[in-house]
């Protein structure tokens, strides 16, 4: 087994989801994520924990939702499991990342609705999203296998304290300024308001990666345009040059350069998905390109990312309403070059570069 | 996908468990089997039951058991699932069936008693053992892999109700019989009394394939030798040329040609390992040869299989003892060539052939 498969299972069970003796866990990942269950398993032994391995197949999902009436029931053994379960871990690994594209988005959306109730049990326990790299994931990419496994250890491998010292210098002065600007290039000009929310250090917990900042946009106070110049993916199409205007807070206006309609969906699913529900700032430098994976992508050094959609509660101040949407879509602005960050006017990030960081002054 | 794999998901969910709208289903197979895992979504969708998906990885259970301390605890979340569940499938389907080899016995035998509750949860619902054909099990069995694929589906899609008609013959005559005589070659003549008991009879339902009708002796009714001419595997071990002798029901002297000392650890056991479990009947003939797994050994047809160890409950009349013993070890005997099976002295299988069909007279 690749060495690096065990340091990522110690850093999971260590760092993200902190397992302990006597610990119910589970463990929920596709057959080709094998080696990862396996060394997950040698921790969890290792610690006294009780693991359940799940077998998250895409290609029985799919025969089993083609199948079905759309009439679905909630599980109630596998809401059982997840009531007694203290953590779960789940690793993307898809040999096939197209394999539910034959599959009705509004089977999804009912399945989805009947099984809501598991899936917020499982979100109210210790959990963490990971990644195992195979080779649909690098082919999602562009990268050959073993380049994009390099991408992936590389990525969960940062030393989480040394990474969290670096963000919480972002979270402070988030935290200290009322306004957030952000320009970039031509076409990026926003400002929003972000007095009495908060923001979050994300130093790879409940996402491994971890690497971004966050916090939520004052609903209403949202001004301005932005060009999202990386694509990003929604039912296995690619949407690329995302433009949005936003007044007091709403998309008053949308376009997108391919896939628009899939974009235009989206906002007609609720109000809600018409407003901001997160600011994103990428710190993790060792994401260093774009892989049409958000739980990588959202955390790439020098970009921000803004999504539409559901905010998460724990970021919006008691004063300030929480967004709620069925959506919660992700999309990225490069802030590399020609861009800065600036609060309450004073300029925090200057093409990619941070305030408390050398060669400020000359980006 | 191989046809064959979805006609055995159809046999399972049609006949073996008999699953219908709203049942909550647990299929727990390992990665091997991911073909019949699909399948078994599929009829799970189109009937509208609720599949939970456990990936049986051996290698998982390899390294959770060598890392453990062997201080197990009852996983209460996967004990909740079971109480939650109607029905389960298991399939064995190792790719390799020495993945456990060096996992201490004890370990394992730690990890079984700890968790025991939750085997007996399984057990008190409908379930379904059968066989996905992998390299590793052709291997055992010492065939190609395609040969062992036609041999697996040949076993498992016979005409159930047509095979049940053909064992039920021979279930009443035992029924109606009080003593059973087992004669072959020269070294196995063996009488023991059934009154009381029940014979049942196994057409593929918690067995897939099933193919054997079986009953349990009288405790003390055992007398007399048996040489079992055909291999058992045990603790990865084969143990050659088994010869028992019994009085009173006892087993009070026992050899092996080979690994005689994994055969003492078996009756070292418990004082109910000294004594019969089982009395079975091989009927299967589409299994006509010995591949080195019980699942389909013990119903090969023109055998018999006598089980050390604890008895089936339902086999035993209120008026008999059920033998206990944590040991169950099925030994197979040849019955194609000079041997008789007779019911209260009147010859009823003659060299394989039963005396309710063509050709015994000359057999």
């Amino acid at each position: 087994m690749d060495p690096r498969i065990r340091e990522h299972a110690e850093t999971i069970v260590d760092h993200s989801i902190e397992l302990e003796e006597g610990d119910n866990l589970v463990i929920h990942m596709p057959a080709e994520a094998e080696d990862l269950a396996v060394a997950l398993h040698e921790y969890a032994g290792d610690i006294g924990a009780n693991p359940v391995y799940l077998n998250n197949s895409q290609r029985a999902a799919r025969a089993y939702l083609r199948a079905h009436d759309d009439d679905f029931e909630l599980p109630s053994h596998e809401l059982a499991l997840y009531e007694e379960t203290d953590a779960f871990v789940i690793a993307r690994s898809g040999g096939n990342v197209s394999e539910k594209a034959d599959v009705d988005p509004e089977t999804t959306a009912a399945f989805n609705r009947a099984t809501r109730q598991v899936t917020q049990e499982r979100l109210s326990k210790t959990w963490c999203l990971t990644q195992f790299p195979t080779q649909g994931h690098a082919q999602l990419a562009g990268m050959s296998t073993e380049e994009y496994e390099n991408f992936v250890y590389d990525a969960v491998s940062l030393d989480w304290e040394e990474q969290h010292e670096f963000q919480q210098q972002m979270v402070e002065l988030v935290n200290d300024a009322e306004e957030v600007r952000i320009r970039s290039g031509e076409e990026t000009d926003v400002t929003m308001s972000v007095a009495g929310n908060v923001a979050l250090n994300d130093d790879g917990k409940a996402n491994l990666p971890g690497g971004e900042i966050f916090t939520t946009p004052v609903k209403d106070s949202v001004n301005g345009e932005v060009h999202f110049d990386l694509p990003l993916y929604r039912q296995g199409r690619e949407i690329e040059g995302v433009r949005l205007t936003f007044e007091d807070g709403r998309v008053e206006s949308f376009s997108a350069e391919r896939n628009e309609e899939v974009l235009e969906g989206v906002f007609d699913t609720d109000e809600g998905a018409r407003y901001l529900g997160e600011l994103g700032i990428g710190m993790n430098r060792a994401i260093d390109r774009f892989t049409y994976n958000m739980l990588f992508d959202e955390k790439m050094g020098d970009t921000v990312h803004m999504a539409v959609g559901a905010a998460y509660p724990e970021t919006v101040g008691d004063d300030n309403e929480v967004n709620e949407s069925a959506e919660h879509v992700d999309m990225i602005v490069d802030m590399s070059e020609d861009s800065v960050i600036e609060l309450d006017g004073e300029v925090v990030q200057r093409n990619g570069t941070f305030r408390f960081e050398d060669g400020f002054e000359e980006a």
